[in-house]
């Protein structure tokens, strides 16, 4: 019989497993699709695996991925609903978790996904005991506690997405209000994800110019050009990305692929992610939330210390005492 | 009162509109947010516009990708109901239509799906008369012959992605079964996009090498090793995929990137498209099938004439001769 | 008598000539090379045509780049002595020019690299009139201004390469200080290109954060960090670089590379580059001198006016008389 | 005192120092120089270092990269005369070797460029005892075979860039004779790099349509179109570029980091290398000659079997005895 493998390839040795720049991503939900996609379309890694419970959606996804790999620069993609295939990954994201139900407390939402995670920690932890975890999963700065809490990691290996979303959305909106790229336009949006996030209009600046010094009134209700509504804008982005086509995706998982970028190729570039945060800015709980972070293949390496106004700090406490609160109830 | 831009940015001259590099996506489907993503992802153009008649929906995908547009070299995304604003496009990507209803006829469905292409394409051809138009909407070869009759343009403007996509899924799984990048694995799908795909295996080789030197069945029903099977899970993907996750989207986005990079770089590769193919094969009506082209800036300039086999040559005949029957009961 | 072109391809339209992203780099020493180089392998454009007086050296030019085409995404490069093949260039990058002889005044070196750019640039334009110049000969604010006399275009459209350079050497030296990614480390060097730069100390920051507000006397004498250095490590940086291997070559390609996409892309970014500044910061010369500026597909639309101290203001001022006397001199 | 550092930026932990993408360059002359500058600027690797015995010249050549490293992705880029800095690569590319001198037989040559590699593989092998080591000097088959000898590796962790250059030339001649892009045209190369290489006539194909279908006599000197002509073109490239330029440096340097690539990326792709070919196509001496080879992160993990002639048997038998006889007479 003819064995057409066999007669085509002779083998020297045996093809390796593992490319060394494997990133998995648990949950296949849009967010998690959007982040192995545009890790694999921006070819940040040639190596992702994708674990969920759904079978069936899993599996359909990986085909659907699979049969782009010829685009993809022969990227390898596998899923499973098993954790073993993620063995040996450079990073794991976790975009998993449970929405809201009608009626339901912020804090049982909190512990629905406290118990969704304690099933996907553990286990991401036991097959790659060096990766770094990338929690994307909201409420994002007390799931990245969790994740932190279960995982035993040191806290500089489990990061959450936190606002490198929010700022990015904030460079946008400026760089359409100057007609500037997002790129050539910097301002930091930092602290809790959401809705108390905190925009850092004194450090706005295109080419060193702070807007500040040109309008000292900037981000302010005094503000005769309004720019405050930028980060209003901000805050509603999520809501209103999700009001119009349903959910949110793309900038999520675009701003996903740079942090696994920066970790991956060790750059060393800084993004505003949700790290604990314990000591700075005067927060005295046990929390995550967002700052500056220099980022590379060990995770976070510093944290920049920016100088906040009075505001600024009150905000940043505020944030870390609700949470703390909310993270006293949880179970673990 | 303070002008923040004024006082920042001294005007030296307009900004420029155009990027030069402008491309047009209509319908904001998962096949057409899909084919955005991986045209601004993979850099293949920096200005892309949305166009579809669901406001909402098209403004949460255009905040969306917006949201994301510094990690996308600070490509330019744009969308209106209002196709003014797809001016200048020098692609347009037609990802429009309706799903076949409970019911429905095949005939019907194409009737509706013609009656949608009569709102697009002549304001498209209105609007960017230079363009070339990507037919990506299902019956993708029906309704390629239909943009056509529609535009008024030359044969070689009007394309249908056609078996780029199968022969993507072909190279991945023979690339499987050996062992090999799908980069690496060549070999071809022909004829109509889907169920009636024809796979020229006296071509499927790698290194040169061709798997039927190797093994003489292959193909056949004859063949030990049952390598026909994996033509069948080409034909098989696409239910496969949407009986799994819904729809399919990523595979079909990164096949019709790949098109736009060809037309876009002027870059002369070959890809199995839809193009008008009477009087090549034998063919006799004046349909669209998927034959090996060379793709650039002005859309196809050649066909390359591959030797097929009698059944291969029936195949596409019977295909052309089905088409024909349902084109010609169309109503433009 | 066989056709093997014949039988293989039909045609089915003439292919098109223009990628619409076509550039042309005028002079192929290291410089020139270094950009071209940089331009196809990051994808920046996807057609480069070469041209120089040395026939040999341009042709074996040429053929090394076109040996590689198969890993440049199957870019077009041509060359010629002859102008006519740069017609249609959206972009034409002027590296040529003559060395200082010993003993000559840098008025004389000027003269003569004046009198080679008269034999380029009416040429360029008289194919390309609708093009963007950018000159990289150097000394390049002189010669952008001689770039500028010659091909009677606006002002918008002659760049010249400045100190995009600079601020990027600056940028990693401060880098490599802080163990933070280049590309997270903003500041800039303004000014005339070489030894009379001007740094812009107050607007170095990381994440908005300037390092001025942590140590005020950043950038003088009196700092006892001495970060001072570094402005001098840039200013010495094309002699260490030129002593150690001879010329410089990968930095200044990369670097205009950079300007190359953010024109060819329309990505209205920020970069220092040589523009006509008379009128600014009390400029009263015509000259052209860097400062940041935001590039385009029509070229410079706006530049930024930063808040200069005395001294910088000082250093600009000085520059422009000097380069005005020379300016003054020149016969064109 | 005021540290700026540290009052900017709060560790958390140890940056890391190793980006798991580590590639050594030894040889700082024009072609590893286009094999480092291809790898930095395709984002192959984000971290390189250069080694050389010129200890200025590798100073100059590893500045000139870093000035650029905003360009690259923020890669880090070092180099050293010592090669403790080389520890811990995924993959070595061994450019160093001296120059045939007038008068100088090919054995000498040989003994000679021994002698250079002796000096540098067991450091390599010491420093990065997992690495693979790719020989890119020339007469690269006998100098892989030396480097093999010497490193003590496994076969599939020793290779040489071959004739994947001389494909990647016949590729692209054959391109511009047929007017598509060279992407899309199949053709091997294989054998002795240079001189007595093969050109696989039967192989050579057009989406799977083979030429010499269409023209029996392809590759022969009976044929009236004269394609043999083409083989003999990329058999003088070298020649000719060095004779117009000086050397080659781009082509190779871009051949070079599409093997990196694939090792890096672990993709399984396809190329033609020169790897142990004894027991291949009747070959008999241990020898090392380019074949297809399917290239992982562990090297070669199989060769391609091609159908060859007779002659063209014949013609790798005889490179692998005239190879081996210089082999036999060499010193270690």
């Amino acid at each position: 019989m003819v064995d057409t493998k066999k007669a085509l390839l002779s083998m020297i040795s045996q093809p390796a497993e593992d490319s060394g720049n494997k990133v998995t991503v648990v949950g296949v939900g849009q967010v998690g699709m959007a982040c192995a996609f545009s890790i694999l379309s921006q070819g940040v890694s040639s190596e992702v695996v994708l674990v969920d419970v759904m079978a069936d959606k899993l599996k359909g996804e990986m085909m659907d991925l699979q049969h782009g790999a010829l685009f993809l620069k022969n990227a390898k993609i596998l899923a499973s609903t098993d954790y073993a295939i993620t063995a040996g990954s450079k990073l794991c994201i976790i975009t998993a978790g449970v929405r809201q139900k009608e009626g339901e407390s912020r804090l049982d939402l909190v512990q629905r996904n406290t118990d969704v995670l304690k099933n996907i920690i553990p286990k991401l932890v036991e097959y790659s005991p060096d990766t770094i975890l990338l929690v994307v999963s909201n409420p994002v700065d007390i799931l990245t506690y969790v994740a932190w809490k279960l995982s035993g990691l040191p806290k500089h290996r489990v990061i959450g997405s936190g606002t490198n979303l929010d700022t990015s959305r904030f460079r946008f909106l400026v760089s359409q209000k100057l007609g500037v790229a997002p790129g050539s336009v910097h301002g930091w949006i930092i602290g809790e994800h959401g809705d108390s996030s905190v925009a850092i209009w004194s450090g706005v600046n295109v080419a060193g110019v702070r807007l500040r010094e040109i309008n000292p009134a900037i981000g302010t209700e005094q503000d005769t050009e309004n720019w405050k509504d930028i980060h209003k804008q901000v805050i509603n982005s999520a809501y209103d990305v999700i009001r119009l086509k349903g959910y949110t995706s793309w900038a999520i998982g675009l701003s996903v692929a740079s942090l696994a970028s920066s970790i991956l190729r060790n750059s060393n570039n800084v993004h505003a992610v949700s790290t604990y945060v314990k000591g700075m800015h005067g927060v005295q709980e046990e929390v995550y939330l967002s700052v500056p972070a220099v980022i590379g293949t060990h995770g976070i390496s510093h944290t920049v210390t920016q100088t906040l106004s009075k505001d600024e700090i009150f905000s940043l406490q505020s944030s870390a005492t609700k949470m703390s609160v909310v993270q006293n109830k949880l179970e673990f």
